[in-house]
């Protein structure tokens, strides 16, 4: 099995990518080749002059940076590690890309190079969202900030696969994010909604969750358009660091809180990491025809080694045939 | 002044509707009286057999429970407190309501009451926000789950006055809560409030606020539809909970921790009376014809007070012709 990482992309590239790699590859050896794509010279200063066995560099010159816009990545840069990396997929001669690098620069490619699956409408990008009881899945967060209906009961369809494959459990609970339990709250789009998935997917579908039910509602599976769906998850990634720091700031008020705090540090620290999605490995673009991993800009090394396993078990479980699958049983409704 | 208040209206009425207004008359006796709108059995079981100075009791023998659908309590519950306290001011009996009971019976109540401010599209709800670095208005959260341009730009002129009346500051600044910060970034819907409302109000707009930057931007107004409004203020309201819920169950988990978090508990307890938005007065409904303040449905007695400190104000400052006025004013582009 051959993964091509993006070894320049996300905040702490090259460092995580190959830190991410060596670890990755100390658990899984066998047969396992990881193509790190990126600039030659940056890439063996990080790794040194002799490359470890199951690691390939794939030489790039250019880079995508953030600030660029990503749909025009294709053509302004052509070798960029993003646009090469997904080549290689498309080629045959990777099973999968993972990046942490520009994530609308790798929707656009990945839509123009690898094109759909078969019978989906929009591809749509998932998160994990960490929470007391478990992590959930959200999706769209990003990928269509005008969504129809149909496209969110695909959103539904897909994620909820993927959420099997990584967490092992068939038919999680489905729910559409919503602004009031019964089905016709909410604005048309997700009152239309609410019925399609209802209609479809009537074992899996538990109706709507409410924004104060986002983080403990029994749903495995979060619905919701792409701009729903990227302001909660944005909005969710920062109140935990900005509640932390508000804490540290009033406990540095007082000399005697200092002492005690110090004490209670593994506490904090753990409910950071609990919430720190930087840790998480990425979640597929669900619906290109092709497996592509996105991770957080912030990616960890550890983060990097998630993002590496779950391509791998999207590989070896199907994930593709498995959505292709579902969205052709599906697909009467959708046309 | 006279100022009707929902004494049957929130999860702790009427106990806190009373207690709430004891405190309020504390400070603000002269030419104030408050009309508690409930069962009288009731009520005066709650104040004692001498109703003291400044309280008029105003008898409605019904109640619009939390499970009813809002837009059919004028006619299901005529005499209902929420009803009963819009027509005092509607028949100009009193100059405000106040209520923490079902905000959409409320809502539906208020409009077909007392209609719409001359050239106003949509009547919109307003919430606060506390921040480490100050309150925020966001609007709307929840009277329009679909809003078109000109209903944001209205919502916008709407939160900016009421800020400036209820903080004192004039011209706050206006920021459209979206998924990125260019102005062609979000689905069509933001994409056009975004230019409308930079058109009309461009010195006081800062552009677009990502999900990540909604509690710490520049921004005192957050504008967006009512779907994203009430996403958003529900799950702020309940991540505070959660979040000190889970420190809690680390903290027991350990004797040792036990007793050092004994002593760090008012730095807990200030955190979560800083985000707890059980203790803040209500926002008015703006755009209704009539001074209708709308708390929260947990209004503690301290709550209940800034409400009517809320209306006061509104009343004084004329809320109700400054934002006739700058509608007025924005009018060509709406129509």
């Amino acid at each position: 099995m051959k993964i091509a990482l993006d070894a320049m992309g996300g905040d702490l590239a090259p460092w995580s990518p190959v830190k991410g790699t060596l670890q990755f590859l100390q658990d899984h050896t066998s047969g396992m080749e990881i193509i790190l794509v990126g600039d030659q010279t940056i890439l063996k200063e990080e790794i040194g002059d002799s490359v470890p066995k199951g690691i390939r560099i794939h030489h790039t010159t250019q880079v995508v940076t953030m600030h660029e816009q990503g749909s025009k990545a294709i053509k302004t840069k052509p070798d960029s590690s993003i646009v090469q990396g997904i080549n290689l997929v498309k080629d045959g001669l990777a099973d999968a890309f993972v990046s942490a690098g520009h994530t609308g620069a790798i929707m656009a490619t990945s839509l123009l190079s690898l094109g759909r699956i078969e019978g989906l409408k929009r591809p749509a990008l998932a998160a994990y969202i960490p929470t007391a009881t478990g992590g959930k899945i959200i999706c769209d967060v990003g990928a269509n900030p005008d969504a129809r209906p149909e496209h969110m009961l695909q959103f539904a369809i897909m994620a909820a696969i993927y959420f099997d494959h990584v967490e092992g459990k068939p038919h999680p609970k489905i729910g559409l994010v919503n602004i009031g339990s019964e089905p016709n709250k909410g604005s048309d789009l997700y009152q239309e909604a609410h019925k399609l998935v209802k209609k479809e997917l009537p074992n899996d579908f538990i109706g709507n969750v409410e924004g104060r039910h986002l983080l403990d509602s029994p749903a495995d599976i979060l619905i919701c358009d792409g701009f729903v769906g990227n302001t909660i998850l944005k909005f969710a990634e920062s109140w935990v660091n900005l509640f932390i720091g508000q804490l540290n700031k009033q406990i540095m008020d007082k000399r005697s809180y200092q002492m005690v705090a110090r004490m209670l540090q593994p506490v904090f620290t753990n409910l950071k990491k609990l919430y720190d999605y930087e840790e998480f490995g990425g979640v597929p673009l669900l619906g290109v025809n092709g497996v592509v991993i996105v991770s957080h800009g912030k990616s960890s090394p550890k983060a990097v080694k998630n993002s590496l396993l779950a391509a791998k078990k999207c590989i070896t479980e199907n994930l593709l045939g498995d959505i292709q699958h579902a969205i052709t049983e599906h697909m009467v409704v959708v046309n």
